[in-house]
């Protein structure tokens, strides 16, 4: 098998499976409880949350955990701009945000939030020029993502944090989903910053929110005591110990896990440049795991099923969306209806092998010839 | 080791991590991908789906997965009074309920809605009457629930739905989180009703909202494609498999397990009516499972802690709340703030044995003395 996905899930790392099923089986009380096998959950929960705090050089306080990136994104967009909401009603974001952002902003819109989109470069790089001008008075909440998933720009979030600093009353989220285990993170000015543990080869059904201490939330989920006070539910101790543990693997040896990646992006590109009908649509401001091109006269679907004969496995585009249309981040980037509508994804992993891309390339190229026969008979 | 606070959480059941692990290792794929291992997780998660609703007699489209309890209890609510705001905006509920419904009406009180609470008859019972009497055209939501956390009332739910019938502009929910898998439960007159995995000996992390096909709901999770519309993130397919396995487990010789633990509860309860500082606040309609007791002059943490030390495990009350104030539940029941200021729960399960239970009343009675002695000192 060449699973060639990982940007849509990971699999599990075992290392971390072994630490869930040892907390799951070991730590029986619940975290709320004040006896000592209640007081054992929470030390262990309290020990996850610093682990995860360390990692990421922010406070413990400033780590809430939850069921996932969709829930983190949605507890930092509906929570900041409700607890604010006296502040303003006018949010700037992109189109290349994931579908728990971009349908957050959906909602919100519906509810008398005004919504603007910034402009992005040719490079796929936001307009920081076009994000200032836009800021106004009643601007509460700026969210841009840190990668994007389809095509994987990387956004300059610090930057923008830092140009963001000039007005105190706006508020700085970043969805981090992709980013986090690929690229090294500062959160030094983000205010809120999204991820999940699926996509760093954790276990999936939980997710972190690190909220900056001077920021305060209204919950999406009310009621008693939990991990803190902006999400309630009996504490998932041996969910939260995953993620610690599987966000320490992730970010280990980063930066030759990353070169390791580009490497194999560099080769598999150069394979793919000398296709006709390929156009890549990922450029050099991308993450090296994410490589999103266009088959010209090639539907998504027919090649990712013609792919999986052989048992390879790539995305159409990012699985979370509803409906079967265009690319909308490729539209975003690329301003081309063609390229949007037969857009395929190609996700690396520093478990992808030479042998796994030269086999996908090879594969590749004979279905294409016969796809492409197949339509001129 | 004597674990007595079951309703606080369940020991997870080794088959049902089994389950677990062997989905998390074996379906690679995003249950939202198109290729086939994302077909995979996708049929396996419809799988998990189909065997809920068999299991509680209702529809497949019926059953929404959420993280847990609190989550199903806020969409639940939320998801209602937002999407039928147009109706009303007046709520009744109880002064019975678990911090995630109780908060979200405190919530909701906060934005202009009117909470009104049922009244509560001298055996636990919401009076019939006051609930028909407080119903008004704006009238949009009933929210009781099955078992209530502290004390263990059975509320006749559905007697409450056949009355409601009355009303179909009504919603009705329930929480059903400490009924499901100690007593049976139809559900056939009830629209909405949440439940959690932790409590039936299933992995902490996953719960599930019924609902009934003709309602709709406001997301508080919004997003792409998930399992449902309704909540959005990544299915978490592992998750979900094992709450179908503990569901199916805990329904599994259902009446022989109820028989078995009201066998205990009867000779505990019999025990530690002999001791004269004990006040019983469980009576005959609450489920065996749950024995609320008041002991006079004695702190709950101090009897507590002193249990502990034998390494007994008991709660001063439900897990999930914010203070350490008087018991809400054992408040509303008794209209005695003695008896709500020094109560402690008592929980049983199959898995209790009478050794267990003779040990307890042993320990529980020297403990007393104990403390009893020296605070006559």
């Amino acid at each position: 098998m060449v699973y060639l996905d990982y940007s849509a899930t990971t699999p599990v790392n075992k290392e971390v499976l072994n630490s869930f099923n040892k907390v799951c089986l070991e730590y029986l009380g619940n975290a709320n409880s004040l006896h000592k096998l209640g007081r054992e959950s929470f030390h262990l929960m309290e020990a996850s949350t610093k682990q995860i705090a360390n990692l990421l050089n922010v406070d413990i306080s400033e780590v809430l955990f939850t069921s996932g990136a969709s829930e983190a994104n949605n507890l930092a967009i509906m929570g900041s701009v409700l607890k604010y909401k006296n502040r303003g009603n006018h949010i700037l974001t992109t189109k290349l945000e994931h579908s728990s952002v971009s349908k957050t902003m959906d909602y919100l819109k519906m509810n008398g939030y005004e919504i603007e989109y910034i402009n992005i470069l040719e490079n796929g790089l936001i307009d920081l020029k076009d994000l200032e001008n836009k800021i106004k008075d009643t601007t509460i909440l700026v969210s841009i993502n840190h990668v994007n998933s389809e095509i994987g720009i990387i956004q300059d979030i610090n930057k923008i944090g830092l140009l963001l600093k000039k007005y105190p009353k706006i508020i700085f989220h970043s969805d981090g989903t992709q980013a986090i285990g690929k690229i090294s993170v500062n959160l030094d000015n983000i205010d809120l910053y999204s991820f999940s543990g699926h996509k760093i080869y954790g276990i999936p059904g939980v997710g972190c929110l690190i909220k900056k201490k001077s920021l305060e939330l209204i919950p999406i989920i009310h009621g008693g005591k939990s991990q803190n006070i902006y999400r309630s539910g009996t504490p998932t101790v041996a969910l939260y110990a995953s993620l610690a543990k599987a966000l320490k693997l992730a970010l280990n040896d980063l930066d030759n896990k990353y070169d390791y990646v580009l490497k194999l992006n560099k080769i598999l590109k150069k394979n793919l440049e000398t296709i006709d009908q390929i156009h890549i649509n990922s450029n050099n401001f991308c993450v090296p795991h994410i490589l999103n091109i266009s088959i010209d006269g090639i539907k998504p679907e027919t090649i990712m099923h013609a792919l999986a004969q052989n048992d390879i496995y790539i995305s159409t585009k990012t699985a979370c969306s509803y409906d079967d249309s265009l690319s909308e981040s490729v539209l975003a980037l690329t301003n081309n209806k063609k390229l949007a509508s037969t857009s395929i994804r190609i996700s690396l992993s520093y478990l992808t092998t030479l042998e796994d891309i030269n086999y996908f390339v090879e594969i590749l190229k004979k279905k294409i010839t016969e796809l492409t026969f197949k339509k001129g008979e």
